[in-house]
């Protein structure tokens, strides 16, 4: 059964939104895009692509009497956006949100929203190293996992929704608690970035004096455990201030292991090393090649 | 100028060394190359492969009267190997091995063999996941970086006999004290493969009934920062006994890194945490993207 909107508010014109309005575009799935921003250049280029039909310079403009409304902005902007929208927003409405975490935003609409509420979190596993709206495109959920919230204070109505939505741009939904999604994203995606990291400068701290010889003997592996090194600063320091619990506590836990095989290397105990690494192969196994 | 060898005895018949009997046969660089190995079943298959001509069970007999002996065994045996063959040595031979780590065999050869040493340490970063002579191959050493040691104890002949051997295969030699190529492959291998293996058990152990959901949600970046701790444990329990003091030194200041950003996120420091990412950006960019 194919989703079809009235009026779909696409509020925050980045990447992620302006492939969106593209998407519900190119599959006819909504009469009208509006998109809301804070920059008027963002919006002028996301009518320039044709991404958004109209636009707004505020948020709650854009979402009054929309039928689908879509939180395309940063992570921490997502609860601000809620409080500002939830006036305007009609009883038929669905609303859902694209940030990477999502405890502490299905925390604060389950506690601020009317129930059954009509706000479900998502988080469209999409992105890229580029940005902005002039390089969204069409396609940029097709095969991605979209993680939708699940929780019996949710509509059910807004619920299949939202994960009509995703499922009818291409993506693969998963439904899954909130906190259950940042305690796994935490472990999956947000700890392996500080930690590689932190891979990259234990390198290139071995000496100035040795730097040359450094890059002449990095090989595959490194370039693979460090490549997500080179992602934004300003994102990372984003998701981990929205999903400060779980990474921290998942830090523990880490922390704790590298203690242990440090010991361990340091006794020279060749059975413990072993088993470590054959844990660690397993676990390779389990969570990815299965 | 081409390398020309008369006897070539190889120590170890597993992939590396039956991949450079390979590589000197078809370029013509050694008219006899004698295998050495304690399995009758791995010599047959290297001389069935025609990595080599004739095979010994015993070293020593291999290396007597070779003009040119590369030891191809695991790192922890490489040191007994020298042992073991000194006494047949000629005046005019050059020695060379391939283990990973090179501080230890190095400084054991600079103490019991004659000075000018005749021995000169290497590691050729080449390897696959495969192992044993059947899957030995003549191009394994081509674009391969390969360290030779440098220093001024060294013999020039069997300095110039080893680092021509691996340029003529194929390699790109880069000339380093033991010490530092140490301190360099704990940072940009050892430690990562012990840091990617903890990060896979962090995932896996997110508790069983959520496992199926961290498949659903693992990316590319997981898959790329977890790939290594696919290697063989046995191989990385050797590599981390033999190069223990670089990497245990590596730990502890990767620890302190990984408590500070911990510390960071747990106080929502959000400039300490963005110059974190920074730093890492900077520094995978100053190690690989130069």
């Amino acid at each position: 059964m194919k989703q079809r909107f009235d009026t779909v508010a696409i509020i925050g014109v980045g990447l992620l939104g302006s492939s969106l309005g593209l998407a519900l575009k190119s599959r006819g799935m909504a009469c009208h895009i509006r998109g809301a921003g804070h920059r008027q250049t963002s919006l002028d280029t996301a009518l320039r692509v044709n991404a958004v039909d109209s636009v707004f310079l505020n948020p709650r403009d854009a979402a009054d009497g929309a039928d689908l409304i879509v939180i395309c902005t940063p992570a921490n902007l997502v609860c601000g956006v809620l409080d500002n929208i939830l006036p305007v927003c009609s009883r038929a409405v669905a609303v859902t949100d694209v940030a990477s975490t999502k405890l502490d935003i299905c925390n604060h609409a389950r506690e601020t929203w009317p129930a059954p509420s009509r706000f479900v979190g998502s988080h469209p596993m999409a992105g890229s190293e580029k940005f902005g709206p002039e390089h969204g495109y069409p396609e940029l959920y097709e095969g991605c996992v979209t993680v939708v919230e699940e929780g019996a204070h949710l509509d059910p109505g807004a619920h299949a929704a939202v994960a009509g939505l995703w499922r009818t741009v291409g993506a693969n939904v998963v439904e899954m608690a909130p906190a259950v999604h940042d305690v796994i994203v935490a472990r999956t995606s947000h700890i392996p970035h500080v930690v590689a990291a932190a891979l990259a400068r234990l390198a290139a701290e071995v000496g100035d004096a040795s730097l040359d010889k450094v890059r002449a003997l990095v090989g595959p592996g490194f370039r693979d455990v460090t490549r997500i090194a080179a992602s934004r600063p300003e994102i990372w320091r984003d998701i981990c201030l929205t999903n400060h619990d779980p990474i921290v506590s998942g830090l523990d836990k880490f922390l704790e292991q590298i203690h242990l095989i440090r010991d361990a290397i340091a006794g020279e105990q060749a059975d413990a090393i072993e088993r470590f690494f054959q844990y660690g192969r397993d676990a390779r196994q389990n969570t990815v090649d299965r």
